[in-house]
Order: C-alpha cells, then sequence, then structure tokens
C-alpha cells in the first residue's frame, strides 16, 4: 500500500426530503449564486424544493451550464460574481453543473489569463481563495459531489481539462435519490455506467497489496451490476435508487484511490471522443474501456483475473481465460446498460479519429499513460483503431 | 437504506515516515500539550520521531493515560491547559490516550460539572468550544483517530461512558504502520479483535437494502480474516501490517454505520466485564459476541447466513444451519487471534456478573438495546450467563 492522506471535509446529507436541510446549510447572511443546467431542475420538482427551503435568501440565478461545461459559459458567471458581491454559490444539478461551480469557485478570486487554471493545472489549496459552495445533486453519476475535481472544455480550442485542489471540495452535498425519478432512461444508462468506469480506472490495474481498497472496489462493482439494470427500468424504486446513487458517489469520493495505483487512460481517451463528436460521456468509456484491457491484456491480465473471479464469480484454467472471460463479461454489462460500444454506432465519419486523438496527445506532451506509463501513443492508436 | 448525514474532516495521513509531516500540520504559534500513556512511545520511537519533527515547539508533556482512560486522570490534563493558555492538543498512543484526550478537549470550556459531559452524554457540535487537537497512532484497533466518539470511565462509580459529537474530530490523524512493530503479541490480537467486532456491531443486524454498506463491512471482515493471524506473528510485514491498520481505521470511521442499522449490544455488555474484571476491551468482546449472536439467534439468523455465505463461503440447507456454521467459524477465528472466549478464562469469581449487569443497566435505564431494541435485560441475563 502506498501512503495516502485522505481528507474529505465534504458534509454529505443522504436521503429522502434532505433538500429541506438547505436552510440550515447555506449561509443566511450573504448573496447566493444559485448555478444550474438546462432547466430540467424545473420539471423534476428540484428548483421548487430549493426556492422553499431558502424562502428569505437573495438569490441571482445563473442557467445554462451545458453538459461538458465550457469555460466560455463559466466566466459569465464568473462576472456576475465578481459584479455582485456574491458569498456563495448553490450548484443544483448533475456532474456539469457542479464541476462547472468548482470553476467558477476557482476563478472568481484567480489573478491572471482564467484559462490558465486548466491549462496550468493550477492546484486550489486554499479555502480563503476561492468562493465557498454547495451542491443539491440531481443526476448521479460523476462523484462530483464529494470530490474536489473536475472537467472543464474550452469551447475554441476543443480541450477538455481538469481542475481541482482541497479547496474545492463542496461545503455540502445534499443527495436525494428519488431525484433521479425524472432522468430519462439514458441518463440513467449513462450514470451507472460512468460509476461503473471510475471504479475500473482505479482498480483494474495490476494486483498489488491494498486488500481493502480491492475488495471496497470490488463491492462497488457488485452492487452496480446488481442494481443498474433494475434502476434504469424502475427509478422510482427506492431500494435500487440509493443503492446506485450512493455507489456512484463512493465510486469517486477519493476513498478507493488511496494507496492504489489508477489507469484514467480511458477517460483521456473517451474526453477526446466526446471533444470530437459530442458522444455522451460515458458512453465514450463503455466504447475505450474494454479495449483499453484488450490491448493492455499482457499488463492487466492478472488484475483482470482477480476482477472477473471476485465480481462475476468467474472460473477457467488459466489467469489468462478468466481475465478474457472477464473482458467479455463487463462487454455484456455495457450492452445490458444500453450501451452501444463500436465508435461508428455512436459517431459518423470516424476514419481519422485515432490519428486525431494521438496528434492531440502529442501536442500535450501526453506521450504515454496509465499505472505504468506503458499505454504509449502506439497504444492508444491501436485502442481508437479497435474501438471503430 | 435509511437517511444519513457523512461528515468527516479529519486529515488522514497514512504510510511510512509520515510523523515527519507533523511540522506541517500542528499549529506553530500555540503551546502544545502532548499526550501519552504509559511510555511505550518512548520504546517504540515514536517520541524521538514527534519531537524530531517539532524541534522549535512549545510542548508540554503529559503522561498517564491509562487504558480505558480514567475522568480523574483526565481531569488533570483539562487543569493543566486551563492554566498554561494551551492552544493544541497532540495525542500520541492509541484508542485510549485518543479518547482520553477528546474528552479533554471538551472539558476545558465546559461550563458545569465536567463529569456530566459523559453522565449526560453531552453532544459537542461547536469547534470553537473546544480545543483543536491532532493524533500520532501507535496502536490501532478503536478507530477513534477518525472519528469523534470516545469512551472514558469514571473511577469512582466504575462507569465507562461514551462522548462525541462533529466538534471532537481530530485536525488530523498520523497513521504509520510501522508503529505496530513493537507492540506485544497480546495487544495486536486485541486490535484485529477489536476491529472485527466493530464491524460486527454495525453489520450482524438483519437483512436491509443498504446493499453497498453492507459489501463494504464484508470487505473489512475478509481483510481482517485474511490478514489477522499473520499481522500478529508477523508485525514487521508491512502488507499485513498497513491492511490491519487502515482496516481498523475503517471498521469506525463513520463510513459503514450511515443508512444502516446498528447493534452495540456487545460492546455495552463488554464495557461491564471491563469495568468489572479490568479484562481488555478486545477480550470482552471475543467473550460476548458469539454468545449474543446465539441468544439472538431468532432476530439475527438471515444476516448470520448473509454473512456466513459471503465471508466464510459456507454453505449450508438452510438458513439456520448456515447461521449456526458462521456462529462456529466466528468463535474459530477469535480462538486463532488467541482470545479466550470463556469469562472464566479471563477471570475469577465471576458467578454474580449477570446479576451485576443486569442491576447496573436498570440502574442507567438501559432495559433494551440492539438493532431493534430486543436485547431486554432477561437477553442480557442470558448472554452473560451463557458467556460464563
Amino acid at each position: 500500500m502506498t501512503n495516502f492522506d485522505l481528507y474529505n471535509p465534504v458534509n454529505y446529507v443522504f436521503g429522502k426530503g434532505q433538500i429541506a436541510k438547505l436552510s440550515e446549510l447555506v449561509p443566511n447572511n450573504v448573496k447566493i449564486l444559485l448555478t444550474y443546467g438546462g432547466g430540467s431542475i424545473f420539471k423534476n420538482g428540484v428548483y421548487d424544493q430549493v426556492k422553499a427551503a431558502l424562502p428569505t435568501a437573495e438569490i441571482i440565478e445563473f442557467s445554462g451550464i451545458e453538459p461538458n461545461p465550457r469555460f466560455e459559459t463559466l466566466m459569465k458567471a464568473v462576472q456576475i460574481i465578481r459584479e455582485q458581491n456574491i458569498g456563495f454559490i448553490l450548484a443544483v444539478g448533475g456532474g456539469s453543473v457542479i464541476d462547472g461551480t468548482k470553476f467558477i469557485s476557482a476563478a472568481v478570486n484567480y489573478k491572471g489569463d482564467e484559462a490558465d487554471i486548466l491549462r496550468k493545472r493550477i492546484l486550489f489549496k486554499d479555502v480563503n481563495e476561492v468562493v465557498p459552495f454547495g451542491t443539491v445533486l440531481t443526476l448521479p453519476a460523476t462523484g462530483s459531489e464529494m470530490n474536489s475535481g473536475a472537467v472543464v472544455s474550452i469551447e475554441a480550442t476543443q480541450e477538455k481539462l481538469t481542475l481541482g485542489g482541497a479547496a474545492l471540495f463542496p461545503k455540502f452535498s445534499i443527495v436525494d435519490p428519488t431525484v433521479i425519478q425524472s432522468l430519462p432512461k439514458r441518463q440513467l444508462q449513462n450514470g451507472v455506467v460512468d460509476a461503473f468506469t471510475h471504479v475500473m480506472e482505479q482498480y483494474l490495474t495490476y494486483t498489488h497489496d491494498a486488500l481493502l481498497q480491492d475488495r471496497i472496489a470490488e463491492s462497488i462493482l457488485q452492487t452496480l451490476i446488481e442494481i443498474g439494470p433494475g434502476v434504469v427500468e424502475n427509478p422510482t424504486d427506492y431500494k435500487l435508487a440509493s443503492n446506485f446513487v450512493w455507489s456512484a458517489t463512493m465510486a469517486l469520493n477519493g476513498l478507493i484511490q488511496k494507496g492504489v495505483p489508477s489507469d484514467w487512460a480511458t477517460h483521456m481517451i473517451g474526453h477526446e471522443l466526446t471533444a470530437l463528436y459530442e458522444i455522451d460521456h460515458a458512453r465514450t468509456l463503455a466504447i475505450i474501456g474494454p479495449n483499453l484491457y484488450r490491448v493492455m491484456f499482457d499488463s492487466k491480465k492478472e488484475k483482470l483475473a482477480q476482477y472477473g473471479q471476485r465480481v462475476w464469480n468467474l472460473t477457467g484454467a488459466s489467469t489468462e481465460e478468466i481475465a478474457e472471460k472477464a473482458i467479455e463479461k463487463t462487454v455484456e454489462f455495457l450492452h445490458t446498460m444500453g450501451m452501444k460500444t463500436k465508435l461508428s454506432e455512436n459517431a459518423e465519419a470516424i476514419e481519422k479519429t485515432a490519428d486525431i486523438v494521438v496528434q492531440r496527445f502529442e501536442e500535450r506532451g501526453w506521450l504515454a499513460m496509465g499505472e505504468r506509463q506503458n499505454i504509449t501513443l502506439d497504444k492508444v492508436r491501436e485502442i481508437v483503431e479497435m474501438s471503430y
């Protein structure tokens, strides 16, 4: 087990009816910027619940944070905060709204070109430098409600980049599993697959000595496999909904990455597919993940076999056989979750994709990735081409 | 899954050589009270590491916090802090030193009879009311390094009582698994069994819908079973040591209790055995736990069977059969861990124990306990008598 620091000060408030607790959680002496996306919070009743919980608060609204939130959009909110003396941000939405809000929180007091926050991967450590914020989650998947990281795209240059730092944990996050009832099936499918892949990125590496972390990662995978197919059909089933939402948080709240290697190349490649073709984030992971396991088979086969045995109860004559079966089981699960695992099933005119992805990685100096830094650009090309 | 709030702001710093980070973690502008126990920190080198990390700090030492820390002892430290304008407490020790330090932290500014903190179960929510403290763990078992609860005994009345509240989380905890190398085998055995029973208290209740929490609890149990027998023989093996220490923290840092029922009657009864006979805390749990499962069999058999199947890979013709085997497996494991599971093997003149325990519970108005509040005083009597 490698050394680690575990610090996660988010006040995570989980369950039915918890949005009413906003009145205790939001500071009552400051102007609030309410950030949200395209208006789904009006349809699912969350906007009304938020307003009912904060009847006397001075709230300015900022809507229109898009899926894969854009730097250009978020900078408009930064301007509003700078001009209007706002002291707290309340993000109401899914991972995109929360990620976007983290960028807003960080950018308000940043001296210099705010795009550098993303391009230079500035870390925000001091809570006094950022604008405090809380969240009300409406779409589980990214774990953003309980971590300090975010992904933001720069539209002008089609870059999808990250930011983070200990100052960017939400002060609180309210997570009411009943909010998923009004989500389209496609978004529920995406949420399960996104959470599943988050665990795989931190787990499916090589065998190591961090026994408990492996078992906890397997616990989340098993739970998502158990409830995933059901929850997309019956999101009103509270048993399914609550386990889904809690698993999605636990998949990326930092716990399972402590003391272990992680991969994240599926995300790095997947982000490019979203930037190029606007394919839903989770669907890019379903396209890339299994092919990455195939191309990196020699490097990952021991862990694939452990995963196959413990998560899928597979048996076989050899490590290789169980590992291969484990990849096929994963693809089956992704299909069950409504994913189309070929790029050509998700976008058109894809023939130059591998060239473009490799070129972009080259331009950024990303010459190798993965838990062993052995996913070279040749391997990236092979993975993407196998995904056509 | 029941509603829950998960809030744990401890900065948990884990791994080899991490004690050196004290220089960054301890506030550098205040006088520090260094609390510890009987002097083992001199033998295991931790005292020297602490002093080396804080060469210029103004440190006042308070030693002699005993196992099952006593109110009477701790009040002496409270007096020192009140008299000497101390701004931070650094607890260096195991669960007893950390628990004791939590009481000290809470009592300094408490207006009134400090024993009421324990007897009236006062909750401390406001960090401004307590003296901030950090910890350096030297004996894993209680999880106290990453939770806000504590157990303190009042010697005068032989009471063992609890305190807690969100203000009583350590600011940081440094957990270096190599510190266990110098522990006596008996303490290592106690640590594994204490952590194991902490999980059981929060897990072995009834079957419910919190699927992920059950699986995480099972992960900790499996890890402790896997590494427990080895770590007491080879505490210098870092793989075993690191998984042991991290499992002990995860067993009682609050995570696995979220959204689920919990029992804790084994601890409540066990505390009385410690108060009466000074039996090591963990050893009282090993005496009581299995007999509690036997007496409450009808109430717990479904969960016992789940535990047997998932943790011990047991099979059987019926729920009852698997559940019974699961209890026997647990007893075998406790014996492997060096526990003597009969009260008469741990103390003398025990024949009135059940009467005394029941009488004490009656006096405190504790008439029923356990996850269903169906462990009545008659059941308590039966459990204790079965343990003779």
